[in-house]
């Protein structure tokens, strides 16, 4: 029942690097100090991102055990701060992966619509420690979630709230860079690693109205999925030896998901047209990616660049397109209370393409 | 004396990866077979670029030997064929690194001026081997050079020629990704390497009006010259351990001359802003370059990029600016006829900061 006081919450807690082996527990933690700018959000959906993996077993730094992972959170506003204007109680929200930056007017990233960018006071929705005593923010394999209201977002009606979560970080992820390099008519687009990032850039450069999307992958079980989100060709490089020389040089931009230290790097670069660029996504374990050659990059003015999440108005902008465009997520529904069990799933490759963890004590309470 | 009848071509023949020790051979050539689209020029000034060593000794791909390096030339038309309209007989000309390209217009990059980029038929100033029989391209350590009239420009008056003459490659080189990138008042440039190209990079920034330019190389022994460029900082990176820290994200663009597998590139990456950009314009021998972060991409959404050389309007608009702005590349003169000692003087790392080689024959024909 919604209200306007503060409920008690309960999630999935990691204590330690070993809580990725399924072994999370269920209990009680505080949240962040509410303030007038926050909304509390009573969780039906949160998606399962590798990021809650890295973040969960401190593969990218230390983290502030215990945790709540998940930043993928679709749900109901139950208390909302009187400085936020935007959501009203019982509004379906979602909650990606910032819950707050400094959002001052002399901030080069936050007053020009790159609040994803922000170095001043950049708080992950969770893992991250607030500034003044505020305490740590918590994610979305819980009951509730309580983030700054700039980073809660109203969830277009139409557009249902399982496709909605994994939107709220996989798919933004995509969006952001796909608009910011010009996907549209005329461009050709290449999608590296057919899973959950890789699946919403498929939908959504199609979406974007891309004249051919090309999906990317290492073998050739994801060909038949590929076609089937909108892709138009299907290269699988482990099986197919001549893939640099046959695609050479077609692809404006490629979003490469795939976050490993071993990928043909220079492979995918040389796929690409004159200016045509690169985007990175993922980030491995450590970071580092494989070292590129000066030549795939010098001889066509090609780029390498990285990418992250997507400011508050690119968010809105996506979730209005995905609405308008009917785009359904590919997610395999599980019950919360089998969080363990499904990020064991998960790191076994088992997701096809996004398990989304439904909250079974979803207005119980 | 000028002519419509072509000279005999005569030159430093490197015949070997030998030739780079300084074993280079002055002999007598066959320039590609004469066509109605080229220019014959009578070379007065030809600067020595790393490339040129690169080449001579197959650093890169395999050089068809005997070859005439040099793609930094300045001289006189004394031949012009009949479909060159913008050159005449007399005119002071400069050639770069480029001798042609397939100028069709269902060329994606030729009819969109990109003609560096042109995949179909790119012919290097020298080294090039020309289609259908026409012969080899040669460069200007010689006394004449012979090549297609759209890669021929007229040098403004008020622009001397040894100033010119390393303009053609490594003013160019750094000249266009500085406008591409949008080098101008409000923007910040660091370059890094003070060198042929660094000490351009640092007198382009300045002209195009950036408001801050940084130069940054490993040692201190270049801030005074780095100064005097018109940088208004400089950093040396092996001597202040807090480089990367103090000058975090503090850079719009990177233009990036030193080409070594062993810089630091993460660190250089760290003094971008959002979105900024590192342009590498140098390929080491073997091409790769040190292993990127992903987190030296993404949190900043940066960019890694190469830019090849720049096309006719490109080079156009620099030698105009050159002359409009007084600039005055810092050369060294050699005469032509030690070019063997100029090359190995160059490899030691002695030019401050290009060394041109002037030819001691030039109006004596």
């Amino acid at each position: 029942m919604a209200s306007q006081t503060s409920p008690k919450f309960q999630g999935w807690l990691g204590k330690s690097p070993e809580a990725v082996n399924g072994k999370m527990e269920w209990g009680e933690y505080e949240p962040k100090k509410w303030s007038e700018d926050d909304v509390d959000i009573e969780i039906s959906h949160c998606g399962i991102c590798g990021s809650d993996i890295h973040v969960m077993k401190s593969g990218w730094l230390p983290t502030p055990y215990p945790c709540v992972v998940g930043h993928e959170i679709v749900g109901k506003a139950v208390r909302v701060g009187k400085n936020v204007k935007h959501v009203q109680v019982g509004d379906r929200v979602g909650v990606g992966a910032q819950a707050r930056t400094c959002q001052q007017s002399t901030c080069p990233d936050c007053s020009n619509g790159l609040e994803s960018y922000c170095h001043n006071e950049l708080t992950n929705t969770y893992g991250s420690i607030y500034p003044n005593g505020e305490g740590k923010s918590y994610g979305g394999y819980a009951d509730y979630n309580r983030t700054n209201g700039h980073f809660v977002f109203r969830i277009p009606d139409g557009l249902d709230s399982a496709s909605a979560a994994p939107m709220m970080c996989a798919g933004i992820t995509v969006y952001s860079p796909l608009k910011e390099n010009g996907c549209g008519p005329g461009k050709t687009v290449g999608v590296v690693g057919v899973g959950g990032l890789g699946h919403f850039a498929i939908l959504f450069a199609k979406a974007l109205g891309a004249d051919r999307v090309v999906g990317i992958s290492r073998k050739a079980d994801k060909r038949e999925d590929a076609l089937k989100l909108g892709a138009d060709e299907y290269v699988a490089t482990d099986e197919d030896k001549d893939w640099v020389a046959k695609h050479s040089r077609s692809l404006d931009i490629i979003i490469c998901t795939v976050s490993s230290e071993k990928m043909p790097l220079n492979g995918y670069m040389s796929l690409l047209r004159t200016k045509g660029t690169l985007v990175q996504v993922g980030a491995p374990d450590g970071g580092i990616l494989p070292p590129v050659s000066a030549f795939a990059l010098i001889p066509s003015g090609t780029r390498i660049a990285g990418s992250h999440t997507g400011a508050p108005w690119e968010i809105r902008e996506m979730l209005q397109l995905a609405a308008d465009k009917n785009i359904k997520a590919w997610v395999v529904e599980r019950p919360l209370k089998e969080a363990n069990q499904a990020i064991v799933d998960f790191e076994d490759g088992k997701a096809r393409y996004r398990y989304v963890l439904v909250n079974e004590n979803y207005g119980k309470h």
